[in-house]
């Protein structure tokens, strides 16, 4: 039950899902082997040789791409942070369906590849083509319907590069879908074909899964963009110091940008804004520290991102039956010992 | 206390807005003089003669066109419903902040233009424009920041047109955005420019207004498509009938197509399909109607849809204290006389 070439201290969800807590990051990309997992079916194996991506369906010419021919297409490197739908899904309560995530299914990375608008221009996209639909080699019903404002849009990539190397087995080699800002199941990976439909496409894992249903039941909402969010990734939640602690964290926004990220010892009574210690552009998750002064005792400290729409954390999140877009304002509590 | 042109069968909400009840459409589009009217500024008077649309900011060339410079382009004629956020608000509770329009502040045209990414095209919109940013000439501050992606969606136009006519007053003339699915406020009124920006826009009536706001005060979600909804137009609610109703309504969704719209007589606990009897692509919405085989006595029906991605209507709306998005199965009461 270990995926090859990853971190022993990843939590395992399963046989293909990796967790990872936040608190192993050092620098600001997290690097290819300590990068969470999560695969929905199994991981398929493609000889990437004898691989091709197929674009058909609303187009004026169907075509293919090999490895090599998209390898010598014009490149883009894009910092994005991916993160599951159900991240932080077992701060929800009640208990919502599906695997318990902690704050562990997200990272950030530098992601490689094709803008996807390339390989539509260049197949003639037609008028009546609503949503680009991506297959993954793991499952025949891994299919996503991309809306064509966002396919066409400069950052959506097809992307072949994670951090600067192939994209591992795990993240979908040779390629997989990247839809920055969007919920990581958009990002399809060991993508095979895109099929332009002239309709919404509704299947097992968009229109079932990974829709917004209410208490009741009621599908009300898709998933798109991950709704704002930062995360304490030091201390630990519980954790005993021996001095006051330098409190670190990441903080994204789907929506594109963080604005500011803020920190409470009162329970949210007053707020001091964190400093943004390194970021790096929209998509990007930023990496920010509040350095304390306390003596010993028990404390508990909050923090809350704002994006530069102006959204920001609730006190508490939607409940929803599948326990998605977790991102209430955390809570974690430490001692200063004497 | 009027405004020129208007049905005086609307409902005035102060002096700029006037609400449609639905029970007021015989037909599936709806006649410009019955149209509701939101506006939130002062209705301004331009001279069609003097006026220019200008593009300009992250473009490679600012451009300016003229009333018949936009005429000779190539003309779509696209039908579209048009939706205020608020539409609804007044079913609320506790009451939320705002006019408190019943059901009357959507209607369905045909709209005729120009497409926006036309005029993107020739001023050369730069890679790092992330949004178009429309100036309305009624407030200096009437802007709204559209994303790039949905730009260049060939269904978003410069609306030259409602229903065959140049644009009435009240609804924008001489140019409008027309931003298919959006809330109504994306649709910006008496168009003058249009600036491409490399951040997100943030303003009195983005990000400020048009925002949901959890019950504590939080901004959670941007304003952009409008949920799921079927209205009810006849009987009214309360209405006194002689024989038992052919029920009819309308139906939308801002994500695209409605897939079916059922009733109930047992308040939800069996639902019967409705008929389609018109509609007229994704953005417009659908007549339906139901016909009733019912003896005299006193009912209650709820009207429900759903759209091609599934998304369906709750039966609580999530409350926001601007009061927007509501969407809640409606229920209306009538009787059939002995």
């Amino acid at each position: 039950m270990s995926i090859p070439g990853k971190d022993d201290r990843l939590t395992p969800y399963g046989a293909t899902n990796l967790g990872m807590d936040l608190g192993l990051v050092d620098g600001f990309f997290v690097p290819n082997e300590l990068f969470f997992v999560r695969s929905n079916g199994p991981t398929p194996e493609i000889d990437p040789a004898a691989w091709s991506l197929d674009v058909d369906g609303a187009v004026e010419r169907p075509l293919s791409w090999t490895l090599d021919d998209l390898q010598a297409m014009p490149q883009v490197e894009l910092p994005a942070f991916l993160e599951c739908t159900g991240n932080g899904r077992s701060r929800f309560e009640p208990v919502a369906e599906g695997t318990t995530w902690k704050n562990d299914a997200a990272g950030n990375a530098i992601w490689g590849g094709v803008r996807l608008r390339e390989l539509l221009n260049e197949a003639g996209l037609r008028d009546d083509g609503l949503e680009i639909v991506s297959q993954g080699a793991d499952l025949e019903t891994m299919q996503r319907g991309l809306p064509r404002a966002v396919a066409l849009d400069p950052n959506t990539l097809i992307a072949l590069r994670m951090n600067g190397a192939p994209l591992p087995l795990a993240h979908g080699f040779p390629a997989r879908l990247l839809v920055p800002g969007w919920a990581g199941i958009a990002s399809t990976k060991w993508l095979t074909r895109l099929t332009v439909i002239d309709r919404p496409y509704v299947g097992p894992f968009q229109g079932e899964l990974y829709v917004i249903y209410d208490a009741d039941g009621t599908a009300i909402q898709p998933v798109r963009e991950m709704p704002v969010k930062s995360i304490i990734a030091s201390p630990a939640h519980d954790e005993r110091l021996r001095t006051a602690p330098n409190v670190t964290g990441f903080a994204w926004s789907g929506y594109g940008g963080i604005e500011r990220v803020e920190t409470s010892l009162d329970a949210g009574a007053t707020w001091q804004e964190a400093t943004i210690v390194a970021e790096a552009g929209p998509f990007s998750w930023v990496a920010w520290e509040q350095p304390l002064r306390l003596g010993p005792g028990s404390y508990e400290i909050l923090a809350r991102a704002t994006d530069r729409r102006g959204l920001s954390q609730p006190w508490t999140a939607f409940w929803n039956q599948k326990g998605y877009f977790m991102n209430a304002i955390q809570r974690v509590s430490f001692t200063i010992e004497r």
